[in-house]
């Protein structure tokens, strides 16, 4: 048969593949440790563009793809992110004093605490078990950073009263006005505002957006932003309001219409086997993204969303504008449909080709991980 | 510097992946030829899921993770799948007459003339222009396959009562009851009812559900079903009104939120840049889940979800449980909000965990796609 010949030599490329690659995270770790001497960030864009674009010019002269080849290197640097975690980062501020984390036994809080540690810093947890010690392990802290759940984070800020005024007072929590207050309230020393845009279960914090909303005395605490950006991380500076505005958006009216959405499966009573069997990669996708976030914890969840009181209103807003979009459906009025569609159209702009864009490539990553049974 | 040194040995290391991709597609071509030659379906399941595995058991005992290398051959398999497209198919049925497909000029009917080619069938495409030659055109054929747009679907099939009898007709429709009866009703030879669960822009059929419902006389058109499998399709049975009914869920519901959602961005007038500067990768996608519908040709949209009553009944009872999970917010009953989530989360029991790995897998590689300008 020529198709076992065929397969044993497609068999001895894949072993050098996997050699090959064995190689070049192994080089890659040994530029993890070049930047960690050096402090250099293990993100860099502008590297990452100039290599990739190479690469591309170089797989297409070779009948390569090029969009396979830039794939192929996007993925491996994943691995290479994650194992540069494994080496350390430098220390940007060597004087810093202990660094107190509470919360530090949550998923979230675990991440910060790991990653302090793997950049040289002293890090104590304070949790309900030790909360009593609260004022003594605080004494020798030079950072403080509160990663309590949302819906007592302003209640733990305001007991902090005793911290050493050159301490900085930061915080973790999706919401950032109501805390920021607090914090600048309660302490008289440098403040700032993290937001963190991403759960726990990342690989490496390269690439990942933390939001970062100045409080005061900002010449303070900019190693710590220096620190993230060491790790990887993008930071984005924005206002509190402008932040907390935009997470009405962004986290509760996504939450919640996720949440509305599982309900309304489960009364009418859907046949989720069907539906995948059944489903296009969008749908799926779709039913994947709500059905995730079942899996998790429901606390967080009504917490977000009762976090702030705009986000009701946002939510009510969306819900008056669905309702006004079934009259057009209750009228069957196919062309009022049909223009109220390419208002959102020229509206959006070229981003909404930017996004059937970006959707279609990771539609297609989706079909890759497809596989079914054989029949 | 010692890192420029490392990084020209990326490099090299780089060349020789380049190299060997070039050399697993050519091998792969050259599978292709000989799955044509023998009629051999270009998706293997099994034959995949067992290679997957002995590659990921070598890559671990490599040092390498063996995701890294599933994703990655999972990544090369696509552009296999896509030169197997230029190699051509084997024609199952090569005593087939002409096939005519009306609305061959549309971007998924030109998709079904591409591949009936490939495989070695005589297309005739029948649209606007040549419409008065219908009936001579169908008088030579052996399948007939609507592909009209969905709101004139039905009105076409009627105008079918010429069709020869031994001639199959088939359409490719999104609804199927209406269609499949209309086809019934025109027509005495066999019929069958299909719903590619995809759009025009896939590069290949592989692994893409094609759904089929039964109309009449299966052993005569069980050589189409067959040769779609061999394009690499995932054909999947079910009865009209169960898909019908799924389609209510899967499309109307699904399609309307989006457009819903659309519509809320502009109302709010949402600033979709910080917007998507301060998002995560979960709202990222979410954001272009929905953008992209608007890049994409509104009446289509208008009809998918006017093509059946059921649909306003479903969006009408998702709105109702909108109003119903409002209610709870407004009481800001956070434990009411938390039962509820709870009894979704058993009603979907194993799925919502199978949701969360999939999602996982899918927001990792959305991502590795992520870049960022230097600042």
């Amino acid at each position: 048969m020529p198709l076992s010949k065929l397969r044993d030599q497609i068999d001895a490329v894949d072993q050098q593949l996997i050699d090959l690659l064995a190689e070049r995270l192994r080089l890659v770790g040994e530029v993890g440790e070049v930047k960690t001497e050096h402090g250099l960030p293990i993100y860099a864009p502008d590297r990452e563009a100039a290599m990739l674009d190479k690469r591309r010019r170089e797989a297409e002269s070779k009948g390569v793809p090029a969009n396979l080849i830039e794939d192929i290197l996007r993925r491996t640097m994943r691995e290479s992110y994650a194992s540069e975690n494994e080496t350390g980062f430098k220390t940007i501020n060597p004087k810093m004093k202990r660094i107190v984390i509470i919360g530090g036994n949550g998923l979230l809080g675990k991440r910060f605490v790991e990653m302090f540690e793997l950049s040289g810093y002293q890090v104590d947890i304070l949790g309900r078990a030790n909360w009593d010690q609260a004022q003594q392990i605080c004494s020798k802290a030079g950072l403080v950073i509160v990663g309590s759940p949302i819906d007592v984070t302003e209640s733990v800020i305001k007991q902090l009263s005793y911290l050493p005024e050159d301490c900085i007072l930061a915080d973790i929590t999706s919401v950032k006005a109501g805390p920021l207050q607090a914090m600048l309230d309660v302490h008289k020393g440098p403040v700032v505002g993290l937001h963190p845009m991403f759960g726990p279960d990342i690989s490496s914090f390269a690439k990942q957006v933390v939001v970062y909303c100045d409080g005061r005395g900002q010449d303070k605490y900019m190693w710590l932003i220096e620190q993230m950006k060491i790790w990887g991380a993008h930071l984005y500076n924005v206002k509190a309001e402008t932040h907390d505005e935009s997470m009405t958006l962004i986290q509760a009216l996504r939450h919640f219409t996720s949440f509305v959405y599982g309900v309304h499966l489960q009364e009418v009573n859907a046949d989720l086997k069907q539906l995948l069997d059944l489903s296009s990669p969008i749908y799926r996708l779709e039913l994947a993204m709500v059905g995730r976030l079942f899996a998790q914890e429901p606390s967080l969840y009504a917490d977000i969303i009762l976090s702030q009181k705009n986000n009701l209103t946002m939510i009510k807003r969306y819900h008056k504008h669905f309702s006004e979009a079934i009259e057009l459906l209750e009228n069957a009025d196919r062309d009022a449909f049909i223009n109220r569609f390419k208002s959102v159209t020229n509206w959006m702009g070229d981003y909404s080709s930017l996004f059937l864009n970006e959707s279609r490539v990771l539609l297609q990553q989706a079909h890759d991980n497809r596989h079914y049974e054989d029949k």
